[in-house]
């Protein structure tokens, strides 16, 4: 998608696929900064600290580190030990153990001289893959924007569709296009009249600085409000549809996002507002059923939810401190959204119910 | 309650009611400053930029505004004039009306000359009838926080009462006391074994502030989490129950609270957790019914939203952008929970059914 009118993606190969680079995603919205990976070191590093965030990038990410793990060695021995780094650094998203057994699992049978190329191309492809499978989430998603444009009453059709999505699941949340705001990207540009709710996202943020940056890159009508604020809005009419993405998503389609989506698919329920979760089939966990009990949830740093960062007046950005001295905090970064709350799944095959049938036969033939 | 051991009142008159003193609640929790209210002019800007809030504490200030003024100028026109302007200052919170409505009507009848102390002496009489609703509604709920404790698993018992709470609807927000913290002082008092969830509550984040500062003075254990994160705790069993405040209570139960309450209050039902309500008798409009379409919620500045105020780490406190620089935001005030997602209400009269029977019922002797 697009900064400033030129067209970028979140991760890409410098020097045929030497180091890696990547939009260092902690300084937006204030400042466009590339950040680059030379080892996978680097790569864990930018996982944990988050540099690079969201499910279908941090798969990427991972596949690059493997790669350039084995750049250096491709021994078996390298191999496990770049693979345990990386699949150490975040617990919640599946992208990450799917991408990372993906490339292991190929390079494993090639002799030693084949793996790294190899481990490129299969990143590459991982990468590639992602892009397309986001950008049929796009096409999916949107001809549900346009059923619900046309479904709305007649008094209401000259007023643009509102969208309220929670988090960054934009393209900066994937390689290209992203998965939540993929059909609001396609639904802009195909002219349909919409707006978008934006959730700041407490505590890191990534909706009032990512997506909000994402949304007004891309010239597509935002607002910005506090988590607190979507369901006052879906009492009062206001919100017409959610889209959120996922971090992991059961078989049975109970999906893991960042903390506070439940809430909104909570309120969504209770005001008749529909909601979907845009994912590709890489956030899909066959094995699990049941959310809630079987999907780790991280909890991250309480200094995220004491203290918070932005721009000064003077443009500096520094970190301040919300709360008094000496408070705790705890910060669970996901939840779980129960498959009954959720009206469907918008993936790269089509949409599916939330549900174990829906989604065996969505992907039946894989 | 106390500050650094010291007993301490959010409102007070200086030199026998020339002029009123309050803690300056913007620079909670960083600084505890006094603020000085020498007119009703000063009394409608501290309401106004919420140098103090809290519906209850709102009325008070009010009443002394109207006290101010008829020192100055005892006539009709005197009085209607400060009344209109402090009436305007916030549109939700019913105990402004109330109390200028009170204080207006017993000074209106008497003699010019007799009006200022009147008015002070029932704005003092409204500032202590306060308190000791407060406490009640303290005593009142701390028969819940008992039972809860003691219907506990037998497993749980040694581990603490977990309550979770929005805002700020304690002592900061009354004279004293507190609404919603009340029972959770009280229960302190008594030696039960509690901890408190404080909610962040963005955009101003009244709960990170005012509650944490609140709580940390009275030795109350307390962990910060973002407004996100409640669904989760509750989703894990990690909630005993929710105590929230009321700015406006409809006859038959519907709560207008800060906004993000109707989360909670959603949450709370899903997980079968018990949602109680505190509120003092004041915060009660008998004249409307159903809260979503009769009570007007406030839309305050979106730089609320998009930007916020915090200490830096050499101690200085400064406000931050949080959004890209175009971004727009949108910032309602309140919200209303429905009565049937509450459980009870808790107050100075004893705990009552959220419904029409039951406020009449226990409020039938007024």
């Amino acid at each position: 998608m697009k900064i400033n009118g030129k067209a970028w993606r979140t991760i890409w190969l410098e020097q045929n696929g030497a180091y890696v680079g990547v939009i260092d995603q902690r300084k937006l919205p204030h400042k466009l900064a590339k950040h680059y990976i030379y080892n996978h070191h680097d790569a864990a590093e930018a996982i944990q600290k988050m540099i690079v965030r969201g499910a279908p990038l941090i798969g990427v990410t991972a596949a690059y580190g493997l790669m350039l793990a084995l750049q250096k060695d491709p021994s078996d021995q390298s191999l496990e030990s770049a693979f345990s780094e990386l699949i150490a650094t975040r617990p919640t998203a599946i992208n990450l153990q799917w991408s990372l057994k993906r490339v292991s699992k190929l390079v494993k049978s090639l002799p030693l001289a084949k793996r790294a190329k190899a481990a490129q191309k299969e990143a590459d492809a991982i990468a590639e893959e992602d892009v397309l499978m986001c950008e049929a989430i796009g096409d999916h998603g949107l001809e549900v924007l346009k059923k619900l444009s046309k479904d709305k009453p007649l008094e209401m059709r000259n007023k643009p569709l509102n969208i309220l999505t929670h988090c960054n699941a934009g393209w900066l949340a994937t390689v290209d296009w992203g998965t939540a705001l993929a059909p609001i990207y396609k639904a802009h540009r195909a002219g349909l009249k919409i707006h978008v709710w934006v959730d700041e996202t407490r505590p890191r943020n990534q909706g009032s600085s990512l997506t909000a940056y994402e949304l007004g890159c891309e010239g597509v009508p935002y607002t910005v409000i506090v988590d607190n604020a979507g369901g006052h809005l879906m009492q009062k009419g206001l919100v017409d549809v959610i889209i959120v993405g996922s971090d992991r998503t059961t078989s049975r389609g109970d999906v893991c996002n960042k903390i506070g989506t439940y809430l909104k698919a909570l309120a969504a329920k209770d005001n008749s507002v529909p909601f979907y979760v845009a994912l590709p089939s890489s956030t899909i966990d066959w094995l699990i059923i049941d959310g809630l009990n079987e999907i780790p949830i991280e909890n991250r740093s309480s200094s995220e939810v004491l203290r918070i960062e932005g721009k000064l007046d003077n443009g500096e950005v520094r970190e301040i401190q919300l709360c008094p001295d000496s408070s705790n905090g705890f910060n669970p970064a996901f939840d779980v959204t129960p498959n009954r709350l959720i009206s469907g799944l918008i993936t790269e095959k089509g949409i599916s119910p939330a549900s174990k049938l829906g989604l065996s036969q969505l992907y039946k033939n894989e």
